[in-house]
């Protein structure tokens, strides 16, 4: 038992003020743990584009003052009531969404969508008590889908935590606590090219580059990779991309042109740009028979997604994926095992590191779309 | 080897003129199987819609004099060069569609639309010679869908036939060539529930049934019958349907009120009507994180499949079949393997039975909307 258990912990956090304007690091009070909640020390945390999304507040109900952050390594400070998988000391990733293991979903086989623990951008609070546990001379701090990893210490009910392996490199693992998940088990988990296919992935940034990553590791023979922004090219290659097709530079429409260079269309195909026309692109460039496209990148409200059923008879398939399918407390701890057995690189996904301090020049890079994950190391 | 192997065979075959006008029974000539082609007798035939469909041909290419017919059960009389798989006296099911072994379709597990074979319903003449088989005083009348067998005697390619247990009866077995094979496979193969599972079916016709039936085989705990016609309701409880929809009678569309039964949706749904509206409404009644819908009716040419992408985001799974992913010569046998052993129940799809010298009553059967299959007894 930590001698901080019990007690309210003084540290430094990233508060977000007002919407689009730089982070503050401020000292934050953070509450004990209650029922079915967690205390842990965040030890590096990574930026995805759904923190830099929100905190635009662009579109949607502004949540002020906030603190973001959601993809991180951490190690247990504290339990409360009634936790039993976890205790202090454990290594953890927390997960946006959750794992109650009690509802349809949990108790399902394919689903990973649960109930109690789904992801929820509104809300800013834990489910116990409906209040925060930051505050700052009192004055509460918000809460983000339930994680708020720009803390040193946060709070995070134990459906949404990940215990992993002690050994891990919590400046690598923590990566996948969102994105690479996402991507990976899109293509592992819900895509399942057989070994030798042929996978078209749009959209290459991080997301997109996971999914890569999977084909390559399912051994797929052709991944063709699909964006707007030539320049990405030749950094997907070492995720396994090995050609490339920008819509641009042709007057085809894409599916057209990924239809003819590969004899009818590929085995496989995953969006992870939430462009509807890509979507509706990824789906069309499946081949008849036995195509399979995936969709992962999240669409404006009011995107209409239209084809001609005939693509669906011609026994085409359109699934869509969250979080990659994974169920987050039984599933991420062998993604990790992946990482530990050397099936999955994570080194080339981390192209940017920074000082806790310096957090908001990881904002920077990812708004002038600078490489993919930058680690903010906590403890410098 | 047949008396008449090599010889041109006249008999009897109910002609269509012109569209839309009652078939007149013709003394025809067929002449013998070219390479890779198969003679067959015809002991039993079924009518199908999409007999009618092109019998009528509205929208469609005419092609007449032709010879429909695709359901039907018969003998091998006599075979062509180069077939090896079929003799003499081998009963079979010929099938609107093919499979020749050998094309990128026929050789994935999970295609069944041969390159070489995939039904063509334009094309009446035979492959090998760009020719038909059938003729009237040296006059040539079309195949229809490489089957044409409202005929006593027809020619088809090897692909297109279905060696099966000769014991199996034809005048049940015949209607597993088309519609019912159609229905069954979506769920079996496609939509696979699980058992104890909630199954949806749009449109109780003899598609849908056959449906329902592969949803009643799989020990589905509940099948949600949809359909614009009440009256349907009572003869559907035979093939396991517990509860019927009709959207007429809801202020809602059909798929919320499905949602309000089932706790949130289906497990599975299968659409059958080609309407795509119900091809929407199919998709969006199933459960999220799990659901699976299969569309099998065919669509309007100008039919727009559309939706919110977010539907399949919250992992939605929707696909399409043809001819219930069964491929003919590897499959069918066995799907009559099914009613040998009683776990298929085919009868309750035959509510009408006239000898071939009144096949045009089967057709007013069927204009009507009377009954699901009426069976043409070729040697009455």
């Amino acid at each position: 038992m930590s001698n901080t258990a019990g007690q309210v912990i003084r540290c430094r956090a990233a508060v977000a003020w007002e919407a689009g304007k730089p982070l503050a690091i401020e000292e934050v009070e953070v509450a004990p743990p209650q029922a079915n909640e967690v205390r842990l020390k965040i030890l590096f945390t990574s930026l995805c584009h759904t923190d830099v999304y929100f905190w635009e507040a662009k579109g949607q109900n502004p949540l002020f003052p906030r603190i973001y952050g959601h993809e991180a390594g951490g190690i247990v400070e504290s339990v409360g009531e009634g936790v039993t998988d976890l205790k202090a000391g454990d290594h953890v990733l927390p997960v946006f969404t959750g794992e109650c293991k009690d509802c349809a979903h949990c108790k399902s086989e394919e689903s990973n969508m649960c109930d109690l623990l789904r992801i929820n951008t509104d809300r800013g609070v834990m489910l116990n008590d409906g209040k925060s546990r930051f505050s700052i001379k009192g004055k509460p701090i918000y809460h983000f889908v339930g994680t708020s990893t720009f803390s040193e210490y946060t709070v995070v009910h134990v459906g949404c935590l990940a215990k992993i392996n002690p050994s891990a490199p919590l400046d690598k693992v923590c990566v996948l606590s969102c994105g690479i998940s996402t991507g990976l088990g899109a293509t592992l988990n819900v895509a399942k090219p057989k070994k030798g296919s042929t996978v078209a992935v749009f959209g290459l940034g991080a997301v997109g580059l996971a999914a890569a990553e999977g084909a390559r590791m399912s051994g797929a023979s052709r991944i063709i990779g699909v964006d707007l922004n030539s320049s990405r090219f030749e950094e997907a290659k070492k995720f396994g991309v090995t050609e490339f097709v920008n819509p641009k530079e042709h007057k085809k429409p894409v599916q057209e042109v990924i239809a003819e260079l590969t004899n009818g269309g590929v085995d496989r195909s995953i969006e992870c740009t939430g462009n509807v026309e890509a979507m509706i692109s990824a789906f069309e460039c499946v081949h008849d028979g036995w195509g399979v496209a995936v969709l992962v990148g999240v669409p404006h409200k009011e995107a209409v997604f239209k084809t001609h059923p005939v693509n669906f008879l011609n026994e085409r398939t359109l699934k869509g994926t969250f979080f990659g399918n994974y169920k987050p407390r039984t599933d991420i701890p062998s993604v990790v095992e992946k990482y530990m057995n050397k099936e999955l690189e994570l080194e080339k996904f981390i192209t940017h590191e920074v000082p806790f301090s310096e957090i908001n020049k990881a904002f920077e890079y990812m708004l002038k779309g600078e490489g993919l994950r930058c680690i903010i190391n906590m403890e410098e």
